[in-house]
């Protein structure tokens, strides 16, 4: 069903200020800056083999992002499994009964699909479908 | 120096009422158990990819993960970067200055070896490095 985890969703409050570390100090590099106002967040991609780390940066105090690091601080959000069908995919995990965020896959980052699964159908874990643009 | 995300870390009360989330609704197999006494969990690994989600569950009311559980509930627990030199790599985020929770590398899961960061270095990630076996 899933093919790798596509990636990690970090929760930062400045990319300027935490990108250092992944790009530096980790040596990955960065592959793809986008805005994605409906998701209220500035994101960048730093890749990892195949996968990568987003960072994700709140665009104003109402975004769910700045929810989270209100609340939580600073750290991992969700994680992305990659699949090659996500309209698939989403249709399995709504037939096992799992509580979905997004009924219908949406436009994620960089031309993909995406949906999120509710973090209290799994475990406490935000988990991200992604289908990457073909 | 990363080859990819080998891990999340996913931090769950019971290994046996989490474990059908990932096996059945997700189908990744189960690839391997063990009991990490000085780390104090039980851990099984499932496999996405060459990546995996690992399922950490405490061994006593005591284990950090108990504690991590207390605080924050069931989650993601930590990130882990695959390399294949990890004294090398270990030896470059020393360089950089980053608080380290392991000095040396120590014994993990499925004859790894392994060594944290401290999350106050990496932006409130907990953050592993994992060398697996040869």
């Amino acid at each position: 069903m899933f093919g790798r985890i596509d990636h990690i969703g970090v929760a930062v409050e400045s990319i300027d200020a935490s990108i250092g570390l992944y790009r530096d100090s980790f040596e990955m590099a960065e592959q793809h800056r986008e805005t994605v106002e409906e998701q209220g967040v500035k994101a960048v991609l730093l890749e990892v083999g195949e996968g990568h780390v987003e960072l994700i940066e709140p665009l104003s105090p109402e975004s769910g992002v700045a929810k989270f690091i209100e609340r939580y601080g600073e750290g991992m959000h969700h994680v992305a499994y990659q699949t090659d069908d996500i309209d698939s995919a989403l249709e399995k995990v709504r037939a096992a009964g799992l509580r979905l965020i997004d009924e219908e896959p949406r436009a994620g980052i960089r031309g993909s699909r995406v949906a999120f699964l509710h973090p209290k159908a799994t475990g406490g874990v935000l988990t991200e479908l992604v289908e990457p643009a073909h």
